[in-house]
This record gives structure tokens, sequence and C-alpha cells, in this order.
């Protein structure tokens, strides 16, 4: 069972016969936060994301890095969703209480807590193998949430910063030789792109944030607009770590290592003059990567023109995180 | 360091210099759930809790009542506030993908969310050591939530159902002895007091559900209201099973074993007279086990007038959950 069987069977199980379903203009299970109705005018977002020990960072990672990142990964989605974040619910379960360990962690939580104007409104500890969920609150005036189904044939597809170099940190790691700097900072500090979400309201017709690889996350907005993408691999911004790669393994990474945490977004062709002032708003650079086709598929295209098969398409299976 | 610490350290660092704070009317950490702002005169309820294979149920437990009991404990922090339970979110970290399993622990899921008219919102799967963290998200019209704040001298202190059975059927097992079906469904499947909860909106000055033990989470009660309390341990409802123990073990269990997730509040002894029909409106009974003092301090009296002191008073211990 891979992890999208077990959302399914989940969901199958668990929402069919459940009474309460999400009101009208809701959103439940299957984009990157659930949205569900607030005060007039405005909507609650809503995202869940654990991260374990040995599964998500390495076993000794710092803890600065872990609780940095725990958070992370919850803002992001908020920001795929175009939200303000706005608090969030801390679970840890911890091996044993270390006061050291716990005020470093908590360090990493408030520097990006306070940086990105979120606070911390409850949780819970546990004694127990190392792993963190966190729960993440944002808002959106109404029936503005940047979902993932609103690609349309025509639109751009565009990304924030670049992809692959946190994808390079982990196997660098994980092959034990030494890692680059830029490319350890990009997997322990993701930075949620809140800033550009916020600009993209309006703008954008669907958005995800990448965290289970470029192709896969792309292919979840192919999927829910019934829509087709080619893209242009040479156009993939190449930070100078990826660019050292032979081709094969620089696109590998670039679009199926995952743990970027940029956004993915389709933009309407006419907007593009819009693009460098989005990317002052967000405060990240912005790159047309490709554009959105009215039949179905992802292709990707060398230089050359010739199509480019790569060799894993992302993270889909169930040893990895699984968003419902 | 014991979990209170450790909950005043997450909280004095993250939130301290974190900018926004909860509006006014909110509340943060320190009670069953967070308060927070949403539409005109309502607000929402956020609650988090983990369970941890070998913390909070034994390895090998019956998948139906992880599920079950996930979602009970969540559901009765949502109780302890007096709202109306919405949706949750569901974080489940499992060992390896097993069908069988998930379809179980589903189950259990569902059995619950269906008669409490939750629904699933979302939530994110995870491979690693098994653990699961709900969030539910409940709502209450604003002002009205129950806080631990709100005991006066006077005042009645009234337990729904009976303590002590879930922590006798978790020392039954420990103890691998045979294991009385009565406490072994107390403590696999806890009933959430949601309608007693809605009942008590308006009538109760202050409540707290039983997680760590009566004489501790009534000490909660006391410390946020700066009050003390008298309990008559001969007025505790005493279960068959627990009848049959020596009084020491009998009110060890009742007192501080925990997991009872049932619900302590205080009334105003003018309301004394609503008491059945508030057992009726909420499906259990209520007994009046003792009276809020204006002197601060817990005080445990027998039938013959002599005080009683216990040899624990509740898992305040790390080990075991704590709610920020």
């Amino acid at each position: 069972m891979n992890e999208f069987e077990l959302i399914d069977r989940l969901q199958g199980i668990v929402n069919a016969r459940t009474a309460g379903l999400p009101k009208p203009g809701c959103v439940g299970i299957g984009d990157d936060a659930a949205v569900l109705s607030n005060e007039p005018g405005r909507q609650l977002l809503v995202t869940t994301d654990t991260l374990v020990a040995g599964v998500h960072f390495p076993h000794g990672s710092a803890p600065y890095d872990i609780g940095w990142k725990a958070l992370a990964v919850n803002l992001s989605d908020l920001a795929a969703m175009g939200g303000q974040a706005v608090c969030f619910f801390l679970a840890i379960t911890i091996p044993q209480p270390n006061r050291e360990w716990l005020d470093e962690f908590a360090q990493g939580l408030e520097q990006l807590a306070a940086s990105s104007g979120v606070y911390l409104a409850g949780g819970d500890t546990t004694l127990g193998p190392l792993s963190i969920t966190i729960t993440a609150l944002g808002a959106v005036d109404s029936g503005q949430a940047l979902l993932r189904s609103g690609a349309r044939p025509g639109d751009l597809v565009v990304l924030s910063g670049a992809t692959g170099l946190a994808g390079l940190g982990l196997l660098q790691v994980q092959q034990e030789i030494p890692v680059d700097p830029a490319a350890w900072q990009a997997f322990t500090r993701p930075q949620p792109r809140l800033a550009l979400a916020r600009a993209l309201l309006g703008n954008a017709t669907a958005c995800i944030d990448i965290s289970d690889g470029l192709a896969a996350d792309l292919g979840h907005i192919l999927t829910a607009s019934q829509v087709g993408a080619q893209l242009l691999l040479h156009h993939l911004p190449c930070p100078d770590a990826l660019c050292k790669l032979d081709p094969q393994q620089r696109w590998n990474l670039q679009l199926a290592a995952g743990d970027d945490y940029e956004l993915c977004f389709t933009l309407p062709a006419a907007l593009e003059a819009q693009l460098p002032l989005l990317a002052v708003a967000g405060g990240v650079a912005l790159t047309v990567i490709g554009r959105i086709t009215g039949e179905m598929g992802l292709h990707l295209y060398q230089a050359d023109g010739t199509e480019f098969l790569p060799t894993r398409l992302g993270y889909e299976h169930f040893s990895e995180r699984g968003k419902l």
C-alpha cells in the first residue's frame, strides 16, 4: 500500500460514513491545507505535518534545525494555499527530558515563528521515540485560497527559488561525503514562502508547495485541474552545487528529491509582466519553467528538444510523508 | 525536568518573543484547549494530543481501540471547554503499511467520529515508530468556554461517571493478571462527555477533563481559580471492580491513576437542584464529591472525618502526556 492508497482508505472509511462534512465553499482532504468556515469574509486554513527522526531528518540532527523545519513545513502548506499564518500547536515526543536539547529546539521554533508572525497556541508533550507533529492555523479571504484545481491550458508554470539543493544535501549526508553548505542550509532551514503566497492571491490560478519533488507535486496540480504541462528543464534555476553534477543526476534531484518547500504555481500568461513585482513582494526569485497544456500528462523537455524520462518521479512511497 | 517545567520552558522561549499573541478574550497555553477568535459570537477551540505505543497504550493493542482512544482524548479536551466538536486532523506514524491494521484503526476512529458528529478534515501519514497525533477543532459561543479559572468558594465539586476503572485496567494488564472487563472497557474506550459539556454551559463555573488523575486535574482548577477544595472520598462513585480493593489502593487509583476522561466541574451551590437534569442531558451520572474553599490546597477526607494522604497525586512526571 502506498501513501495515496492509505489516504484513500482512511478517507473512504472515516469520511464517507461521518455526518458533518465541510460546508459549501470549504475544502477537506486533498489540498495542502483544509479550508474551514471562519468569520464572514474569512476562511480558516489548517494543516498538520509530522517529522520523525530517521525519516525526515537524520538521527542526531541539530535540535535548532529540527525545531525550525518542523514549523517550516507546516507554514509552507499554509503558503501553498495563499494563507496568512496565525498560530500553531506543537505535539512533541522525545526520548528523555533534556533541557539543553529542548532549549535549542525551542529556539529554532521561536526564530521562525517570530519572523513569520505566528504564535504557539498549545500542544502536548510525551516521552517516546523522537517525533514532532505541528498543526498550523492560517486565514485567507473567503473563496481566495489558492487551490490545486485552478490551472488552465496556456497558464505559465512558475517556480520560486530553486529545487534540488535540499535533496543534494540529504544525499551527501547519506553517502557520508562532504556536504555542500548551501545544500545543507536548504535541507535544514527551508523558508516558507508566506510573503510570496500573499502576493499570489488573485493572480495565481493554482499553487502547491514542493515537499515530495517538483514533478510529483506539479502532478497533483495537473490531476486536480485535469490538465497537462510541458516543462523546459534547461529553464530550471541551477544553484552552483547542482550545476557541477551531470544533467541526469541534477534533473533527478531537481524533479524528484523533494524537501524543497518552494512554491510551484500557475499564472495566466497575460500576467507574465507582473512576475518581477511578485518576486519583489515575495522576496524570492521567480522563474517560468513551463506551460500548462490541454492534453493530460507531464512532459519534460531538454534544451535540444528531446524528451527527458526521469528515473524516478518523486516520493510516492508510503515511507515518505503523505498529506491527507 | 518534569512536564510542567518543560511546558513553562517552551512557552517562555517561544511565546514571549513572538509577536502575534492571542486576541483579547482568547486563551492560549494553559487550559484544555486554545480559544481562538472565530465568526462573530463564536470562538474556535483547538486541542492536540499524541498517543505513543508503549506509553499511552500497551504494544500490541487492538488497532480499533487505538483509533477510538486517539480521537476520544482530544474530544474530551473539547468537552472540558464546553465545546461543540467540529472536525479533526490525523497525523499517524506506523511501522509499516498494513491494510488490516489500518482498516481496524480507521473503524475505531470512524465509530467515535460518527457518534460525536465530527469529520476528518486532513492529516499526514508517515512511516516510523507507532504514534498518533490528533488535533481537534471545536466551537463555543464567545466568552462561554468553560475555563479552569472560574471556581469560587462555596461551589460544589462534581464528577461525571467514576474514576479509577481505567487505571485498574492498565494495572491489571501490566501485572499480567486477569483483567476486569469493565476496567478494560474504561481504559480502551473512554467516552468524551460532549453532551454533558453542552449542558454545563452557563451553569458550571470551571471544568477540566480527567486525564492525569482526579487530584492532579482538580488541582489545575484550584491553581487557576486560586481557591482550595475539600473532597469526601466516601462520596466517590465506586464501580464493583474497585469496591473489592482495599480503600488505600482504591483511592490511589481513583485519585491519581488518570486516563478516566470524565469531567470534573464546579457548580454554584444554588444550582444543585439542576444536577439530575444535567445528568440526563449529559447521559452520565453526576456526583457531588466535595466543595470549593477559600483557603488554597486540596484536602481529602475519609468517612470518619480523618484526612487521607495519598501516596501519589497524579501523573506529574514528564513520562506522561503534558498538555501545553
